[in-house]
């Protein structure tokens, strides 16, 4: 669970068929294959309030920031990324080398 | 990573010292004792624009929804949030199990 983190949380535009972007983003990960885990979830259980209209995550988890660099600049990333932008309302990018309080039992 | 995510991005306020923030939530992983994986992390590297002022992330999985429930309903968390609450100038959450799209290699 250590490493550098890609955390993306959005709100897709209410026409977009999220299917097809999820089916694009594991297309992705299996072209370029730098990232060590990555999974994705919907929030069907947050209260609306504090959600703030998000909907969706998707962590990515690379060895190191190189891993990350790679990711970003590899061109089926850039390419994916046009793509991925116009189907979003809203998003927000954090990106972090991550502190592990408790690894798993 | 697969299992129930509870995910929260934050802004602290200005005047927080988010050091004692940090100390109290690992404070509070040890008393629960429910969450199998935990990890925070602070972006010191994404852009400001895609940030949206965020600073903070912390991940917890859980095994299962309940041991989720249990967690947010145990004494010390709900203690601890309400000291939370007042450190944060904006926050989101999200609570979702997670799709494993790629596990680590």
């Amino acid at each position: 669970m250590a490493g550098f983190k890609h955390l993306v949380i959005v709100k897709f535009k209410e026409d977009v068929v999220v299917e097809d972007i999820l089916k694009g983003m594991q297309k992705l990960v299996s072209e370029i294959g730098c990232e060590r885990i990555f999974f994705w979830g919907q929030d069907i259980e947050g209260e609306e309030m504090l959600r703030q209209g998000f909907t969706h995550a998707f962590l990515m988890t690379f060895e190191d920031k190189q891993g990350y660099t790679a990711f970003v600049g590899h061109p089926c990333h850039v390419e994916f990324s046009a793509t991925f932008s116009t189907a979003i309302d809203k998003i927000v990018l954090l990106d972090f080398p991550s502190v592990v309080a408790k690894a798993a039992t």
